[in-house]
């Protein structure tokens, strides 16, 4: 049998357009900003009268650490949106927007999969709204009126080596990690080094992401650290006079943008941070309009549940007054395989033994899970490779940890295939049983947050540092930063901080190398192994093949 | 009296969804792709539609050298356009759009002024529909694909010290002038020394805005000279594989953006090159749609009629087929009286006698458009302090140069002030007198055409550049560019390279300092004098007042 391809799918979806998809949840077309036909933001001034509108259901996919095969965590997101719209709930998806920067790296994009997508897919992949390409102006504005503020005179006293703000594109470019800038004399200011990140990895997305409205915007974008004086105080970016204008930029950004899944259903697709030296989810701004509109709503967090879903709780929940009614951990019977130690090649072989033997992830993540008082279901992401007795596999494993796993088959079937998983996360979500909380509380240490963290869901031993970055986290602690959550920068692949330890490991040390303060976006990041803030391109980037054909259609993008 | 400001006039607009503007031009709505409910791109395939429609006259506005009293060329084309429509003549204006960056500097923007405006002009400061930001991530991708190749084996065997494309960023910031990247290490590539120009000195830029079609642009695109080798040959843009890519992400700039004057009428606002290094006009693309759909199109060049004019005249119209009707030429009494010798602070007062020795400028201008074949109407664009005895002076004087002048008081009172000067205008267009023809032949060598510039418009003696200059003018027409046109990039204050020459000096001369080669746009540019393509921010930038009012409006920016 063969299937069509996700880009093949996509292609023939059969969308409605943004306003009917908009009517929905009620928002009339005055209150929609089009872009296009197919895209839409919601605007400022219909958010604002939502206020005192009550919230629905909010529903959590995370997923096990990623491995080779493949989870499906954004495609269960959207199926399982799909599922509940099917049974009758209003509801609506809340995902990230993607980098344009690596889609010509390595093949890229895509929302969801199968019959479990998010539509127009191109645009999403390319400049969408243009939110990205806002934040990086914002950021660069900031960045340019620094190195002004030095030429004309440095009133504020900066001191040119402890310049901690660097400059963003939304490109993978090696050669801009790491640059000398200001040579060629008197008019162009002073040569000092500095370097480019990936947009997704600014402070200012992280703060959009986290900022309630733009009052909120702006108070963090002043907030932030963006250099220091030779006697270590900070110098912040409301200092430079940045803020005002960064705000008129990020305006427009800061609205929701909504489009609609292949079945028709409003999906919000808002933010894209960093999951490592920032949050990873998708705006707050984005969920908390989704939750006054509809009665569902289904969102996600990146990379797995030990970083993606401890950050969305304790960062994303904790700052925005929000909490999960249920959750969902996808997992498939390929990963439970790969954890057993089968080779990607082979995955396609029924292992039951290996399925069996690869499930100790699951039930790691499953109990860190429970540990923030939320319940837990897991959904089975269908392979239609996936044997009964593996799949069986899987179910009774779970039932052990005292949770139950669901097939979901919507990649092939659409809301059909997530109908059972949508029936029981609903019953769930509406039991009322969740008893959401953070996993620490605001009043402990800096490093003893990171050291819950290790304990409780990496379930490490210990956390090793060394003075220098005790010192630091003191020493922001005396500046009023101690109440702030931590954000783990770690591998996404391990429990550890070693990539290739999987499953559920116990006794390991997280080191911390580094410790950063974003003071707008409101965390303190600790950096633990080696973290790419700017991607480089392959050997053939995808680029290479990316072309319109005579069409007009896109090649080689997906 | 007190007038209200620019801003204060255009937030009271009484602006029309963009989808009535477009049912003016008969275009329906399902080929309008909207960005809100006030811009919308004209779809790609309705104006494939238009392939065999005829075209409607073409005004081109110009003006004499720009003087710090202000001319008002934008305003004149917006006001005409609007007279035009008032008199029964359906009619769409056409103007570049505004770069981000420099309205963060000095206090910026706006498109047109009083009562003869573009709107939204908040939008149009700012991100408008992201045609920028799609030509600088376009840009910079080649450039990340360039220091990828080079890092990845270098197989093409690029020079590095002879990597002649840069990066852009649509922002001032003179610190990115001059920088050396690829340093930290192997992992980072291999450091040289290059630089960042501000987006809209891309020769992308130039490109989207001579492009004819997409397929037209991929080609030009992959036409571009991006290094060359030890042997002096050149890697072209298609060698580094990267012209399909850059095409899929310029697709929706390419589409002309569509919004509306103060009175509802239709305007085009499309592409903004440089005026010095590039042709400085508004898109090919653009002014042929608007031609197929409205009887008149007014559409504007950069800078006086020396730069602007001349370059429309002998690239964008050469280039495009394209042939001006008429020729507005905007003149203020404020500027001749300057050009007379007469401060800023006095302009207030009368002088007859200044205004009178300061027309030679203007007369100038006159006889060099006629040298086109093209006829010249003067437009004294009003301010309210001129005195009757200052405007017959200048009309008496146009009058002897064998041309007429009109008073236009669109800046006031909007279409009903510029009826005199568009019922003129639509007279002489109608009339089929214009015989437009290039100054040039396209056979004529490099430096001839240089040559014929300097002597025939700027009526300089010479043209001088050194033996350097000329072998490289000569080793491109041996490599089959000697066909282009030249791209002059002087100063725009004077017909000289000496930007306080005022009037219409004669006997100097015009010194090439360097060539570029813009292979894929299709022109030469022949630099004479300092040219920034990297603006700096001033020592209290715009930026630092810009901000969100309690309203939610933009304070600042204007």
């Amino acid at each position: 049998m063969a299937y069509k391809t996700d880009i093949e799918i996509a292609r023939e979806a059969n969308k409605k357009p943004i306003m009917e998809i908009g009517a929905k949840l009620g928002i009339g077309p005055e209150d929609l900003v089009p872009y296009g036909h197919d895209k839409a933001k919601v605007s400022q001034s219909f958010i604002s009268s939502l206020a005192d509108k009550p919230k629905g259901k909010l529903v959590l996919v995370t997923a096990i650490n990623p491995t080779p095969a493949g989870e499906g965590k954004t495609t269960t997101t959207v199926g399982l949106g799909d599922g509940l719209n099917r049974i009758g709930k209003k509801t609506a998806v809340c995902i990230r927007e993607a980098s344009l920067g690596p889609n010509f790296g390595m093949k890229g994009g895509a929302a969801g999969g199968g019959y479990a997508q998010i539509v127009p897919m191109e645009d999403m992949n390319l400049h969408f709204t243009g939110d990205f390409h806002a934040i990086t102006a914002a950021h660069n504005l900031l960045s340019a009126m620094i190195d002004n503020h030095i030429y004309w005179g440095n009133s504020l006293e900066i001191d040119e080596r402890r310049v901690t703000w660097k400059r963003v594109l939304d490109m993978n470019d090696r050669a801009l990690r790491d640059v000398v800038t200001s040579l060629g004399g008197v008019a162009n200011g002073f040569p000092r080094q500095t370097g480019f990140d990936i947009t997704v990895a600014s402070e200012v997305m992280a703060i959009l992401c986290l900022a309630t409205d733009l009052k909120d915007l702006e108070k963090r974008l002043g907030d932030m650290i963006v250099a220091y004086r030779r006697d270590r105080t900070a110098i912040y970016a409301r200092d430079i006079k940045a803020d005002g204008a960064m705000t008129v930029l990020l305006k427009d950004a800061m609205q929701p943008n909504l489009v609609q899944t292949l079945e028709n259903n409003p999906a919000f697709v808002h933010g894209g941070p960093f999951a490592n030296i920032a949050h990873g989810c998708n705006s707050v701004i984005a969920t908390t309009t989704a939750l006054k509109l509809a009665d569902f709503v289904v969102t996600e967090a990146g990379f797995g549940a030990d970083l993606g879903a401890e950050k969305f709780m304790n960062i994303k929940c904790r700052k925005a007054g929000l909490a999960p009614d249920c959750v969902v951990l996808v997992a498939t019977v390929r990963a439970m395989k790969m954890n057993g130690g089968v080779a990607k090649a082979e995955l396609g072989q029924e292992n039951v033994d290996a399925v069996k033997s690869g499930c100790a992830n699951l039930g790691r993540h499953i109990g860190n899970l429970k540990s923030f008082g939320v319940p837990v279901v897991v959904a089975i992401n269908h392979f239609v490779t996936d044997t009964e007795a593996e799949i069986q596999a899987v179910k009774d494993y779970v039932k052990t940890q005292g949770s139950e796993a669901i097939l979901s088959r919507h990649w092939e079937l659409g809301s059909e295939g997530s109908e059972p998983l949508a029936r029981r996360v609903a019953e769930i979500a509406e039991s009322g049983v969740s008893q959401f909380a953070p996993l620490y509380k605001d009043e402990l240490s800096l490093f003893s947050k990171m050291e819950t963290i290790a304990k409780r869901i990496y379930h490490a031993d210990e956390v090793i540092a060394d003075k220098k970055i005790r010192d630091q986290l003191k020493a922001w602690e005396e500046a009023g930063y101690g109440h702030l959550p931590v954000c783990m920068a770690k591998t996404q692949y391990s429990f550890t901080t070693d990539p290739t330890q999987r499953g559920a490991p116990t006794g390991h040390t997280v080191p911390v190398r580094e410790v950063r303060l974003s003071a707008g976006a409101g965390f303190v990041v600790a950096v633990c192994g080696e973290i790419m803030t700017m991607p480089g391109l392959p050997s053939k980037p995808a680029a290479e093949n990316i072309c319109l054909n005579d069409d007009g259609q896109i090649e080689g993008l997906f």
